[in-house]
């Protein structure tokens, strides 16, 4: 924008974001003229309307004049986020002779006599693809292939950024089970692992469970088991911090869908006990037959047992662990008061979680969310990379509940005894510790429960 | 290798590799040592066999050490060799939250309610799928998926070189027609483009076709068209060199499959009215029974209107030009001893020509090849790049004859009156100017031809 070169001029501006209700970031000078100075000026607002209230509110201020308004997020998302590209020079006829024909047709016949060779000769060995259906993007819901891209996008992204990974989105435009896994067998080659993503339940179970059956590449749908990894961490430690045993504790968790079946499952594994989940209806009991779908009949069947009834703020009552794997602000602070001294709260809903940390820090010791702006964000992107990067190390054949373990051990072996507070239970999602630590875990993991065998090379 | 410091040991080495017709490229001198050098050789040969042959007669020379042997072309190829890259930074949680959650949500529900925007906000306007079964790779036949990568690989690697386009592999594993036209259609949604590849005839065909009719995206088989398109270029300038029309000439071909049928079709649109296609029993004519495919049908009821019989030699006699797009080393000088006065042979089985320049020249007075190492090098890669790049650009929903005839109009235009030659038919593949001519002729061809419209922006 373009200010009138007088005293206080930038002081209302700023002082007409920051009413308005906008964040402002950086300022830059971009031109000084006689009487004006052109800056630009970065704020964040909640959303587009109000991003509109705020431009309204600087128009007003006498003296500036704006020139642009650019939407640095879509700018960011402008063509697409990611790029395939070449990793060798191929400048001249010669070049081209060698990595494509004649000299590529040696490296083929060499692959074909044996098939292992794909992986030092081709990119499977690094290769993922994120396959979705699109149906459960975010908290979003269902809104198909194309919407989904930008989010695969930002994983395949990632996957490169933390793990050198080369990930390519496979956005489907079918929600037929049957069709689903037909594609994902028959794109297989390609790839040395496939991420699912953002399949709604119940079909993401069984999508997974017959993909990785019928491949001998591993299967990972990082909404369910990347949830869990972290998850369980994250609680590792917390647990650590307020003295209590995992064996001991009674958890109840908000949300009965697949990342809060997986979690649930991983917790067990790694020997919780006492597990309640809840829907809006209430707690999920044996016998409960109202309101019921496949997962909640998983939870009616395999937790709660005592068989507590009633509401969330019934089944909080004692409760250790409160672990939100459902929506927005679906928990009142009043809901937590009746649970145990040093409780744990992770409120993971996405992007607005089931209660603020604000609210619930009025009665919790520990608290996490899935939101960078708070501290110990609980994130998959803490996972997924290493994950696979260790899956991929050691050419593992599947993905098995000893590697989930095992990663989560590992993640929350990087928060020192001497560093862990109520503020600090999990590391930072840009920790370069984390891939290495993760990866070496799933590898040594992979290799000791048999589904990969070292590499000869 | 080390070479003892003595006069004439390099001599010794370099006429050793010279005999056993080795061919030396680049010399490099690693380390000097006080009575040894260690110096890099490289050089090329044949094959394998070759290659040890030659490292035998090395090693029987005197003075010299080999340290080790590098397949360069294996090098190259190692781990692969195309990598997806991110476009944009992430390096603080700032970046993450606009190109992950939260903010890539409002980019998700901006294309849920407008989807055409997905080719504003995510890879799709520059992103092809490299579709394969492996069924005929080079030629090499049916080598499956996985050993086809290599050469998908290397054919992304030109379309990022080339075209600045994102291409990714999907080397499926199934031969199913339907199965394949299901998986194409499934993972759609992603790419702007279909380039289908070395799939055998004639499921070719009825995949090609049926995709292209149920998707609003083009379907190109670069086997079929860009040999079609390359071809047709080429002669259109090897017939202004020779004072002869399209119209007029008896055109040979020897080979009945994909790729002849296409390139048959392209040069009858042009104005080719006498092409006559054999295959090793001689001349596909009305009627005839013996040895038939559905693509030997096609050529017998469509081409060959003076129902010519007989063996290539026999066809060729009086014929203008012969195309060959068959194997190696099927037509004999003596063959083209017969045809009119300035003949033109294209011989473009790959890598070995059907006939070699040297033997072709005592009949023929313009010669072409697939090869590098040969004037006149006829390459699909001269076409693919700039035909998608245009077919992008104005969002085609499709192909059609007008683009193919105008991308080879487009690509013989940049050999210009003054330097057409018999050495010089067809531009070279890196040529600077080919992608930008042929995408615009491809793009405008799109518009004109009412497959695609001006894109709003």
């Amino acid at each position: 924008m373009e200010l009138t070169n007088v005293p206080a001029t930038l002081g209302r501006l700023t002082t007409a974001i920051g009413l308005a209700g906008g964040e402002i970031g950086d300022m830059t000078v971009i031109a000084i003229g006689l009487a004006t100075v052109i800056r630009e000026v970065d704020f964040k607002a909640r959303d587009t309307v109000h991003v509109n209230q705020i431009i309204d509110e600087i128009r007003a201020v006498e003296g500036i004049r704006i020139i642009e308004v650019v939407d640095r997020t879509f700018a960011m998302h402008r063509q697409g986020k990611i790029a395939v590209t070449s990793k060798v020079k191929v400048d001249s006829p010669d070049d081209l002779a060698m990595a494509y024909t004649p000299g590529v047709g040696r490296i083929c016949m060499e692959i074909f006599e044996n098939p292992a060779l794909a992986y030092d000769l081709t990119i499977k060995q690094n290769a993922v693809a994120i396959v979705t259906d699109g149906t459960a993007v975010l908290g979003l819901g269902d809104i198909g292939p194309l919407a989904a891209m930008p989010v695969m996008e930002g994983k395949a992204l990632l996957f490169q950024q933390f793990a050198g990974i080369s990930a390519f989105p496979v956005c489907l435009d079918t929600k037929d089970v049957d069709k689903i896994v037909a594609t994902v067998k028959a794109i297989s080659p390609v790839f040395g692992g496939i991420n699912l993503e953002d399949i709604s339940a119940p079909r993401c179970f069984e999508i997974e469970e017959r993909c990785q059956q019928e491949l001998e590449i591993p299967i990972f749908h990082d909404d369910q088991h990347g949830t869990a990894v972290v998850v369980l961490a994250a609680l590792l430690n917390a647990l650590k911090l307020v003295n209590k045993n995992l064996r001991d504790v009674r958890i109840v968790m908000l949300g009965s869908g697949a990342s809060a079946t997986a979690t649930a499952k991983l917790l067990m594994r790694a020997g919780a006990q006492n597990i309640v989940s809840c829907d809006r209806a209430g707690a999920l009991y044996r016998g409960r037959t109202e309101n019921m779908n496949p997962t909640k009949k998983w939870f009616s069947e395999n937790s709660n047992p005592d068989g507590l009834r009633g509401g969330i703020t019934d089944v909080l009552q004692g409760a250790d662990v409160f672990i939100g794997l459902s929506g927005p602000d679906l928990v009142r602070s009043d809901d937590l008061a009746g649970m145990s001294r040093d409780s744990i709260v992770f409120a993971m809903a996405n992007p607005v979680p089931e209660i603020t940390p604000e609210a619930a820090a009025q009665h919790a010791r520990v608290i996490a969310t899935g939101r960078s702006d708070y501290p110990n964000q609980i994130n998959n992107s803490a996972c997924f990379p290493g994950f696979f990067k260790g899956l991929l190390a050691v050419r593992a054949r599947q993905v098995n509940d000893e590697m989930k373990l095992a990663a989560a051990y590992a993640l929350s072996s990087l928060v020192g005894d001497d560093e862990l507070t109520e503020q600090y239970i999990t590391p930072s999602m840009f920790d370069p510790r984390i891939v290495p630590t993760v990866a070496a875990a799933v590898a040594q993991s992979a290799l000791i429960s048999g589904v990969a065998e070292e590499p000869v090379s």
